[in-house]
């Protein structure tokens, strides 16, 4: 292990995180808020402490990275950018503990939407909008992260889609990330400007429609209102956001096809049929069970279904009303929602719908086997047969999922928390959601929680965001050996 | 599909369930109940109604017996058995509804032991007797089955243990079936007659003694009492009791193997190790938790411990105690413990630990292989290699089991049972336990349940007995085409 390069680019990492923070102080500025001391201070540590450890470390090569360097580099980046992104809470006293500002700071990074805040707006217009560029940050990284530099790595039948991205060739790690990187960042861009600006056209001030663009486009979750956007009362609005949850949900690669006039992947990409198919279907049964609830206001039912069922389903987590509260079973269906996820390449957590499509297809096909031992039956994705491999990951990543869901509720349940909600921020948290069941449903927060628990949900997350193996492999003795 | 030779076998078996009906007539005549009518009818009437079936059918060639007739025959044995079976019940007015009494049957029968009656020591001795008789019958099935018959068809890669039973040779079905069978057969029945002498020692009745060993060796949990074992507040009858749900949990290959001394099994079987090991482990956590619940009676908080684990990990269902007032996140840890079930070849059902040890390792294995992509990391089960279509078939039936598992519970809630109770239900049903969580609790029964639940219940218990494909596969389109 060539620590020497990995301390080297984490040090890096601390340098733009500090920047990063440093960027909040001009909302506080224009606002006339009282952060920009605090915000001042953190950035200005975080970078000057990340400057010293790239310098401390610079004389190493580069081109030593090697695939072991780069699983630590990962998982190591969003620890680091959480703890130096969550002092700027703590110096201002918005958030005095600093597990719960950690745990916030990681909702944020992983762009899961978990709010340990019981009253978000009080907080200074600098911290709130550091709070929102989290999830922006985030939801870059994993993109960035899942198409360009996982698939490198081996994890999670990532190989599946990253050779789509055009401009991706296999060879070396430089010249590769680097062009796709720039391409999908100037898509995300875009995406967040168009948002921004039809949210404005929507009657939102700036800073409201930069701080919920950047949440929506990372699927993050975190409102800079308390009600979430059931503050935004327009149905114009609440249908932009419908859009662009959406949009976020999707495999990037795909917008880029998109941007260039090519809308092929419309008639062949698998898990985009299934996208639609599956948000459609079930947008329409739980209208058919909600809009009687909301004594047939028609639209306001159909609209208030689809939003929860793109929102779960992106694993956005955005709310606009309390689905406990629906009908009696909405909970189960909201609760299996939790563990949906969109699609491979976008912005969203948990399992994703492509690992869902070949579990369920070959699945379905071991009972062909079981008829036809001797034929060899195919599993088809983008028309093309999934190899072995992928299939044996993907039910690995399945495996290890309910593993630590199950697991983690055990250890959670054990920490004191009732069933349904340990069951529930599990849940949620290992899919990046935001909003669960029980105590921490949709208008309730975490921050009733013991401390030990937030601790094992901001692990939760951070494991889910980074695709299970990333972190887990860290943990295995093989790892560690020569 | 030649539905001459099924339906000529499901005739047979009506014949035989008639005899077994009949059976009960002695216990009512001994203590002079008042159902031999009720008895009678149904039995003669299952009798007459097999062999006019078995007459009209009987010039079909058994020789032409395939792989899909196997499954055909199965499944429907399974549920003309539970039809047929519940009619005494119906007409003796214990269960007057019959979607009650077939619930009742259908969870004798797949020995999950969950049960609708309110009031059991209401009922007469030759239906109680049934009863229970159909735990045992059912055992006795699944034990042929699974290790016999099941591996013929190619399910849930029970062909591992298979070729271990002695005289077992991969030659005609049916030399092969009536010799495993026979020697398996002996061993129950001489476990059985062991515990109901041991059981009669500890003071119960010969009936009590007789009706409970049927129960505990099929795994099924059916008791005569209302207070279910607890009403043997001996503590040397309830070690009994954990004993021999210990031993019925058990492959019964091992049994055969330790009739004969042959004890090379509790350093070679991996699934026994692990059997043991895991019992242990969660007991002591279990004691580590209920001994201060119990105000420090030592022997019993251990017994209690031992006696829940045990008996839910088997999939028995017995209860002494109401787990769901224990600590507070003894709910937890119960829920989870549906999800474990016995060793493959035992007479329990659920998941297995076999396929848990198997995923896991696999799961494991597959971090090392993120590491080292060329190696080849073989998965080792009793000392020797898994194959790759073994792992498969083990993922495959997982992740039908949470499958079933969730869309089950999400139509259950949707018909209007809650959160908890349905997914305890669905859980306790699909893994043939008994009692479950929330209002199906250790001390509660499911006869509040709505009908159409109750239907959907037993079909789960029928699914997760005969090993999911086996019934599945009778609902896939390759199954019916020639």
């Amino acid at each position: 292990m060539n620590f020497k390069v990995v301390f080297n680019i984490i040090g890096f990492l601390l340098i733009l995180n500090g920047l990063f923070i440093l960027t909040g102080i001009g909302f506080s500025i224009y606002h006339q808020s009282d952060d920009i001391l605090a915000l001042l201070i953190s950035g200005v540590g975080t970078f000057l402490s990340g400057f010293i450890i790239w310098l401390a470390t610079r004389k190493s090569e580069i081109t030593e990275l090697g695939k072991r360097e780069g699983y630590l580099i990962v998982s190591l980046g969003w620890i680091v950018m959480s703890l130096s992104g969550a002092i700027p809470f703590v110096i201002y006293g918005a958030i005095p503990n600093y597990t719960d500002a950690f745990f916030e700071t990681m909702s944020g990074f992983t762009t899961t939407g978990a709010s340990i805040l019981t009253d978000i707006e009080k907080l200074p217009y600098g911290l709130l909008f550091w709070r929102s560029f989290t999830h922006w940050l985030g939801g870059m990284g994993i993109i960035v992260l899942s198409l360009a530099i996982l698939p490198l790595l081996g994890i999670g039948g990532m190989q599946l889609f990253a050779a789509e991205v055009p401009g991706v060739i296999k060879d070396k790690i430089h010249p590769r990330v680097k062009e796709t990187a720039k391409r999908l960042w100037g898509i995300y861009v875009i995406l967040t400007a168009a948002e921004t600006l039809l949210l404005i056209v929507g009657g939102l001030n700036f800073f409201d429609a930069i701080t919920h663009s950047f949440a929506t486009m990372g699927t993050g979750g975190f409102s800079t209102k308390n009600n979430s956007i059931a503050y935004f009362t327009s149905p114009y609005v609440q249908y932009i956001f419908i859009f662009f949850m959406f949009i976020a949900g999707m495999n990037f690669t795909l917008h880029y096809f998109a941007f260039h006039g090519n809308f092929n992947f419309l008639k062949t990409n698998t898990e985009f049929k299934y996208y639609l198919g599956f948000t459609i279907f079930v947008s329409l049964f739980i209208m058919v069970i909600h809009i009687p609830y909301v004594d047939f206001h028609w639209e306001e039912g159909i609209r208030q279904s689809l939003f929860h069922v793109v929102s779960l389903t992106t694993t956005t987590g955005f709310v606009t009303s309390d689905y406990e509260n629906w009908a009696p079973f909405s909970r189960m269906i909201f609760f299996v929602l939790l563990f949906i996820g969109g699609c491979a390449g976008s912005t969203g957590g948990g399992i994703k719908l492509v690992r869902h499509i070949i579990l369920f297809k070959n699945s379905w096909a071991e009972l062909k086997r079981l008829i036809h031992p001797r034929a060899v039956i195919p599993i088809k994705f983008n028309n093309k047969a999934v190899s072995s491999e992928i299939i044996s990951n993907v039910q690995a990543f399945f495996i290890f999922y309910i593993l630590l869901f199950v697991f983690s509720s055990i250890i959670i349940s054990l920490l004191g928390v009732e069933f349904v909600t340990a069951i529930g921020a599990t849940a949620t948290c290992i899919g990046n959601i935001g909003p669960g069941i029980g105590t921490v449903g949709p208008v309730s927060n975490f921050s009733h929680l013991p401390e030990t628990v937030k601790w094992i949900l901001s692990f939760l997350m951070l494991v889910g965001r980074l695709e299970l193996f990333t972190v887990l492999i860290i943990f295995s003795p093989a790892f560690w050996k020569k």
